[in-house]
């Protein structure tokens, strides 16, 4: 797995609102926020799942009810396609629920 | 924790849209049905943690994208306000996933 | 993935101890029992982990701090070389954990 | 919930094995790993339910197999009974799964 090109990140990027280009890390994050503790696990546990089917998996913490996630291919170091695949996947699970906008 | 009345069942079940009541078992159930596993799963996990914190079980099954949850109070012998707290608590979670009405 | 032969489902099973034979459904059975519910939810995480990746999901139910699970396989209409790989991992994964002999 | 006065910590500490003091942000931390994502999750789920069950929520992080705990009780702003209860329940928990020692 590759790492992206500039240009390839650029056009990715692009596609991945909220998610903010790390250059030191060369990686992607994006903090959600939820409405408790509950509501912010289960959306863990749906990342988790995701996470172990794609066999690609997330730097990430959680404070009470809100997650932060980082996302970087460790074997490519570097940024690669599996992060923007799981990126996607992730903010379709996050739309799912009942997500509130950051600082809320 | 007393079972309902009769009285109070009814009026409890006239609230809760979609649970039926099985005068066998004296408990209520329901079913829902997700897009995926995933998402099945997440909802087991919301209705894990409500079900800890109320340190009230529900009796459940699930295969592939459908869930079957059963609601009782063992230590009652039938139907008590902890069940219809419940059921209202999960019916809240369920509202916030992108839930399918059961058949699709 | 084709059905086992007879003789191929019986070497596998007599590898499966604690798992059953279900002759009417075609597939296998187990049932497990935890110190409380805590600790069974964490079992069926890990267990969705496992069927998530291996894209091969379980008939489940939970009662308290029991779990039973029934494996088969659908699209095979029997018992196939998926549900012996999962009931082994899953095997893998309750040995692990503080499992009580069903009874206790 | 009153923060613990430094007597009181010292003697909870001593009997925490594993949990490092953070002046810093009056608290404490542990990191636990796992033998892989799959386990390391399973554990975040029981914390999960100890932590609802308590309604006291760690902050932590997850890379791969590791999970990083720190406790402290904000409305508190350091410290508290609260904290070490947790703590106890979570190395409890950790026991009984497959528990690698730091570092390997």
């Amino acid at each position: 797995m590759p790492k992206l090109t500039y240009e390839e990140r650029d056009v990715a990027l692009a596609a991945l609102s909220g998610w903010t280009w790390d250059g030191a890390r060369d990686g992607i994050s994006r903090s959600f926020q939820f409405a408790n503790f509950g509501e912010a696990f289960a959306f863990m546990t749906r990342v988790a799942l995701l996470a172990e089917k794609a066999d690609h998996h997330p730097e990430w913490s959680n404070v009470w009810k809100k997650v932060d996630i980082f996302l970087t291919t460790h074997s490519a170091k570097g940024l690669t396609r599996l992060d923007i695949d799981l990126a996607t996947a992730i903010d379709a699970v996050a739309g799912q629920l009942a997500l509130r906008p950051k600082g809320q």
